[in-house]
């Protein structure tokens, strides 16, 4: 099972980081982004940084993020390379996420899912992440059909339950009137979607979506959901450290950790590095920090 | 302001109907699905289907919703499809409205925001849709790159607060400790998020999503907020009626109803009449029916 995979990639490299790829025109070094007259140029000048940055790092991290915003930025041309980038994080053997966080109704959400994890209504695949994310504000039938694909082509997904950011309080610390913050019931639902599909560690491919920054919802969720599989971002650039991850492992396993601004633009923390030897100096850093609490 | 254009036109048209354009090969008329082979055969499929509907209803309609999980199936091609069916309804006159239901922390939301309302990192447009959804689960600062590019370049956005599915009562519905519901909660939200973008009709360009299959909450949610704009999914294929759209309205204004498979399926209900004579069929006795209310 997928969530399986994941767990024994982490356990090989000894590290739960994944790479954040969120490439844009304006993260680019000079020289890649001096190529650039348009969507096209754009796209191919992504994709040669995210493939020099996978060779460079590919043997240290067991998974890869790609944020779909920055290629949905490019249009069609944008999208080809956000497919091109999977393919080699794969060809590299890597497990891939692709951070869409969609949400729909039940047909549309199917679509979304036909897109993403399983093969459009013409039989063919416009890209077959190993993950997603979803957000869960439209209810179960909304994730049903991402479930279906998840049991049939051995697939998972990672719902937003806390968020990194600070406004997350707004809505998701809110207090129900039965006791339970949002975020809490979130997560709830959380474990009943993802019951079905339980691998041999004892976590599901149905995992949640915490911030880093969210040092109490860490501990407080890996209380209540002991072995709930965490996507967590906002370490590094947004201000999450190691020490606020402690509590979101179990033994060596439990938790993925997203790095993207602090990996794609450490050539402007190590301006004397080329931008792939930047990235691997960071993701080698970011390595032996998590080493100490992983 | 993009929201009194679109009143204007809803107005002038004496028709508050959104056509919604959710278009993939299995909702195609059997002689357009019969050209696909690939993507890009799909994509010009879709394309030629949406442009025919297009013509055929453009003169009854005031704006036109894409669905981009449909696009999104066929991958950069279909994004060429979803960018040149805005373009042509534009040419067409339609306010165009983006279904992407997006959301993120604020850095990522600015790249969707750059993607769908506004111009990407190297200064070209990928898109440029009047409106577009978002997902409010993030909070204020998820929503807060969208507010300002709708200052900037007179966008607008639809919020969800209660959506047109049955489990949407699953968290939307849930009573927080304040006495609220978070649908409610969120409209609130909405109502503050949308305070500077205030058009001449008294209405904001930030208005909210609620299913028409929601009668309670349509009817509550107006007594609420009597100026809030409202885009009504789930009208005809999902069960919505006219009579429970009634209390949505404020004499003649404040919403816009889409019908997606209800007109580009209408083929299917009318097996008599050519594919674009029977979704224009289909649009005039939507037009009919939501007049007795509107």
């Amino acid at each position: 099972m997928i969530v399986d995979r994941l767990i024994d990639e982490i356990k090989k490299k000894a590290n739960p980081t994944a790479l954040g790829l969120d490439t844009c025109a304006e993260y680019l070094p000079d020289g890649l982004r001096d190529k650039i007259t348009d969507f096209r140029s754009a796209a191919r000048a992504v994709l040669e940084f995210n493939k020099n940055v996978l060779d460079a790092t590919a043997d240290l991290v067991p998974a890869v993020k790609l944020q779909a915003a920055y290629y949905e930025m490019y249009g069609g041309y944008g999208m080809d390379a956000f497919r091109d980038t999977m393919e080699y994080a794969k060809q590299n053997g890597l497990i891939t996420i692709a951070d869409v966080k969609r949400n729909d109704i039940a047909s549309t959400a199917a679509a979304y899912s036909k897109a993403y994890l399983s093969r459009s209504d013409i039989g063919v695949a416009a890209y077959g992440f190993d993950f997603i994310t979803v957000n869960p504000y439209l209810g179960s039938d909304g994730i049903e059909p991402f479930l279906e694909d998840c049991k049939e082509r051995d697939r998972g997904l990672f719902v937003l339950v806390k968020t990194s950011n600070e406004s997350s309080s707004e809505l998701q610390n809110r207090a129900l009137a039965d006791g339970r913050t949002v975020y809490e019931l979130v997560s709830d639902y959380v474990a009943e979607w993802g019951k079905d599909l339980v691998g041999h560690y004892g976590f599901s491919a149905v995992g949640a979506v915490v911030g880093a920054t969210q040092k109490e919802e860490l501990a407080a969720l890996r209380k209540r959901h002991g072995k709930m599989f965490f996507l967590i971002p906002g370490y590094g650039a947004q201000g999450g450290s190691a020490d606020a991850l402690a509590a979101a492992f179990d033994d060596g396993a439990g938790a993925v950790v997203n790095n993207s601004r602090g990996i794609i633009r450490a050539h402007k923390k190590f301006p004397g590095l080329k931008y792939c030897d930047a990235a691997r100096k960071a993701a080698i850093l970011m390595k032996e920090d998590l080493a100490r609490i992983f």
